[in-house]
């Protein structure tokens, strides 16, 4: 299950395989991954502020991205083993966006810090997160 | 902001100020929350597993339950000041369940410990998680 | 690298590939692992409180312990993959325990929830931590 | 209990407040902060490695003297609230540096992202974290 590791490539996938997300990889580097999302109105709390949920959804997503990069190939089955995510100030705003960048890799993980903002807003991080991807093991 | 804590109170809340979520309070204890929500398809990941963000969602909305408990009053804008989370095997089924465990109040935050499962699939948990809920403070 | 797994096995193994810590295993179950340690002055933080590193150590010991419970055998190259903790009130005393209690095992971690207390006060959890610890993968 | 920010000033406080520890302030920026830790026999775990406690405790001192940095004072009394931690490599030798970075500032706490690495081995992090230090509230 490994393809060319590219942005469309990426996004092609998700949408034949995870079609109720509209988190999309908006940019690739050689040690990150952004990812992106408009956000809907099921997205907001009181307040008129971007849910937790929706952030960590995004940096979860992101995370994923960057586990295709850390292993070099697209690898749908790398999966989330834990995630912490900090909250840090209001969000507000319509597109939400994440950077990931990569810790580690070893042949079992894919380890990432990642930063949320609103677009428009760069440097001003919504949630600040540290997550493990887990690479699938050989049989 | 305060009203009188019991289930139906927590949902009406629920439903005019996050009209967005379905998650729903179905138990609340002394030290101790229990929220709910039916999967749709939206939140389904390749392999018809559950999402890792719809299961956080549930544990992020029963631990926001549980700081009601812990502050004993009704109190929308407790806000998740952190959270981590460790996925521990396959979600599968139409509806998840998260109980949260009430660690330590203070007058600053509300800590506790989550445990997602499958409704049917008791003990046979898919998620643990632990975080910090902010306590308004006083202007 | 198997053993019987028994507290005085475990205790043995401690003190002859790692002596440097005081961390001891005082009880073993089905499902949890307690560990204690007397605390040294130089634990001791501004104000005579045990220092978050102590116990965060305790922790790691007891989800250390808690890996050859979920595996079944002492297995001294379980390590920790990541773990995180929470200060939950000021901890002051002589003797520190933790117990860990398991949350899923499977053939590459194992994840548990550990509480921290001083001896004497039970049920006064000065932190709270979940974590993942790395079963060695054969080659 | 305010002092001037500098280096020497926060090693004064460190030695005279908390005399057991060997983890002193080696650099200060407007955004960061790093810390360092000569490794001492105790520290090291079965197989040569510096032990996940010891790495932890390195990675508790430089958040805070990064929640210094944010605060703009020296502010002994700012307590770690949660860090959660990733091993990211074994980490083998005599001195161990960390470096925090701020992810925010707010009236009740300091969030920071923080590395660890082995003296003469940049970039190659042995241990990645992510934490949240509370900020004393007035009375």
């Amino acid at each position: 299950m490994t393809s060319q590791l590219d942005i469309e490539a990426i996004n092609a996938m998700v949408a034949e395989l995870y079609p109720g997300t509209g988190n999309r990889c908006v940019e690739l580097g050689t040690a990150h991954a952004v990812a992106a999302v408009e956000v809907t109105p099921t997205d907001i709390r009181p307040g008129g502020f971007i849910s937790g949920p929706t952030q960590f959804a995004i940096a979860d997503c992101a995370l994923w991205f960057l586990s295709f990069v850390g292993l070099g190939r697209i690898e749908p089955m790398a999966l989330t083993s834990e995630l912490s995510i900090r909250f840090l100030r209001p969000a507000v705003g319509e597109r939400l966006l994440c950077r990931a960048t990569l810790e580690a890799v070893s042949r079992r993980s894919v380890v990432g810090t990642a930063h949320v903002w609103v677009d428009g807003q760069p440097g001003k991080f919504t949630a600040a997160a540290q997550g493990t991807y887990a690479v699938p093991l050989p049989r």
